[in-house]
């Protein structure tokens, strides 16, 4: 079956999906839960086959690590899927009313999406929790997996459409795309009239090709060049613990910080407390010419390492010499992910807060809080880094749209 | 100056507008709505020599009255940025709180999108109203209108620019692009870096043209191939009321009704009333065999009928016999713009607005209520008929995207 004949049928699921109940949701949720826990061996045989496979190519241990299936991590997927089934269903929620004076009744109500196109790379786990969350808020869902993980995929999505039909759901609500070309990929960013939206999960790579290809609405995951900003009358203990904590707890995530940028009035002071932490996990840290002399830990930075998403055990330092100069920085520097203010001044954290264009910007805290489950989404299927349509992490309500429904008895304009 | 420095320029005045109060846009609103009608000679003298060179090529009537600017029009353009004033301010509302147990404070508010580029054809009152919208909430805004309108455009943006600086804001907030090429369009359309988000406003080539080629997220307005289904229960006189006003009151319009789908039970009644009443203002009807055999003064309608979006006095009629076959053939054939059904049947009526995948939908009403105005929004920058960011009409609200702000005491994860 070709991509075009998987949206085409994809497509034709919403009429059905359109008019489902919450509780119909919920209770395909459940047994996809529950296949999955009783098909543990299925789907442990069909990724020992991708995980041989990884091998023989060369994958990197780390790579194996997240293509790796067992028990625990199929039970934590079930129960990913039955967290999403205790969620508040994101679909038929009253925005707005407004009764017309010639008594025209018109209500705005949020409404699924259609037809979501997931294209990822090689985490099979992507698989169930994207599909749960899809098919919560009333959508069907199109997945486009890597190669390396096909095997695992094909187990879990066909255990997920066993349990969609067991549960009187149409099987196509939720498909995988079993050719891995990239020309399946290409397929999907033309499938304008099946697909509503495009959402890449992966690394930069992917999603550059998916934004820059793509005729279908994408909304844009992922890339983090975060930045910490510490301000001259930070605490300077805080600062210290929050950047290592934003650059070391996990070095791989979008939101660890790459870059941290230091008022020139507390630098002498500051800056050899911070380095002192960071160099307990051994980080390297590339400075401007200030930042090298105000502490001999600091290496030489070029321009090119202020716009880098390092996610490694790297962070950028710049020093300004007012907030304002900081903000310009940031602004011009960042991804638009998460940037973070160290200051005991409410006037510098609200302009900071105001003035910087990304998706989350705390105040005294670390900048690894931007995720789904910290913020209170239940769950989430990415974090947006573009401005339309959802930014920051996206739950269930980002895979919604919204219809106006209008009563009348007979109006004419 | 190229367009890539006018999108440098518009990015360098967003700290600016992440600052700026309502009472300091609404009076800088105040000061364009002043200054129009302040310098109507020069307007008009401006559009005099576009209505020149519009003759000269060859432009016809219809075109040259949309280009026309009078003092009435310059006023009705005054009048509407003073009514954008009045309307509330979309940035900064809140959307969510939540409290963690660590003692984080997360708030989702609404901010500006930041830089949103308009592409636009030959009506230059677009330039004043879209300008106006992307002030209020809180936007740059680079115009891009067409070469028939340049000179109009020019005067315009010059005196709004002006305003902009008696007000005390970057006079760059507002930019209209001098270079009418082709060329300065595609540039657009690839300007990532700076613009968050581009708005087609024109006819299905310029749209088309746009979503095909934009790597910026782009919201598709404007096309409607919009349907009413006459119900087997439908009151006829009411069904014939309705059709006439949404195919005749106006028939260029995106929301104009271009095709009627008719139950067969109730054909033979219904459809002679309607193709009388159609018939009062020459409306062609190109219907399938049995609209014909219902009705003499229906002509053969082909496949390719039920597809069009006519923007004529033609309309198309397609005969089902259940309501699941109404909802399959609109949800095939429709733009997602806005359908109605004309119904006594409450389950009906609600399984149409359940099952139809439009922006707007209605139960015994004329689609040509789909617009800002009538829905309550103040005053519209387009009709989206895409799901993603904004369906259907868009306001000041669809014009703003979100961010997290986070409030700690040193945080860590």
């Amino acid at each position: 079956m070709t991509v075009f004949e998987q949206g085409k049928n994809a497509k034709q699921t919403l009429t059905f999906m359109s008019q489902v109940t919450t509780e119909q949701k919920n209770n395909a949720l459940g047994i996809i839960a529950d296949m999955l826990e009783e098909n543990i061996e299925k789907i442990v045989s069909a990724n020992a086959v991708d995980i041989e496979n990884g091998r023989k190519n060369g994958l990197g241990d780390g790579l194996i690590d997240r293509l790796m299936l067992n028990a625990d991590r199929i039970k934590a997927m079930a129960d990913g899927a039955r967290q999403v089934a205790s969620l508040p269903d994101p679909c038929g929620r009253l925005l707005s009313e407004y009764k017309k004076d010639n008594g025209l009744d018109i209500k705005k109500i949020t409404v699924p999406l259609g037809v979501i196109g997931i294209i990822f790379e090689a985490r099979p786990n992507v698989t169930v929790d994207a599909a749960a969350l899809c098919l919560k808020s009333g959508n069907a869902v199109i997945l486009r997996g890597g190669k390396e993980a096909i095997n695992s995929n094909t187990a879990l999505a066909d255990i997920m459409r066993e349990a969609l039909a067991k549960a009187g759901f149409p099987q196509d609500v939720i498909q995988l795309v079993g050719d891995t070309s990239r020309q399946s990929a290409t397929d999907m960013m033309n499938m304008n009239e099946y697909l509503d939206c495009l959402i890449p999960r992966g690394g930069k790579g992917l999603i550059k090709a998916v934004v820059e290809n793509s005729t279908v609405p994408v909304i844009e995951t992922g890339s983090g060049n975060c930045h910490i900003y510490v301000d001259e009358s930070a605490d300077i203990n805080m600062a210290a613990n929050i950047i290592f904590n934003a650059k070391t707890q996990r070095i791989s995530v979008c939101n660890a910080c790459e870059s941290l940028v230091i008022n020139s009035k507390i630098i002498n002071k500051a800056l050899p407390i911070i380095a002192k932490k960071l160099k307990e996990k051994d980080v390297e840290i590339r400075g401007d010419e200030r930042a090298q002399k105000a502490c001999e830990l600091v290496a030489p930075a070029t321009d090119e390492d202020f716009a880098t998403e390092y996610l490694d055990y790297i962070i950028s330092v710049k020093t300004v010499d007012t907030i304002d100069e900081a903000i310009a920085h940031i602004n011009a520097n960042s991804t638009g992910h998460s940037e973070a203010i160290i200051t005991e001044n409410k006037e510098n954290a609200e302009k900071f807060l105001k003035c910087i264009d990304s998706s989350s910007v705390y105040v005294n805290a670390s900048t690894r809080f931007t995720d789904g489950g910290e913020f209170g989404l239940g769950a989430e299927i990415g974090i947006s880094t573009q401005k339309l349509h959802a930014r920051g992490p996206m739950g269930l309500e980002q895979l919604t749209s919204t219809k106006y429904l209008i009563y009348g008895d007979g109006q004419v304009r």
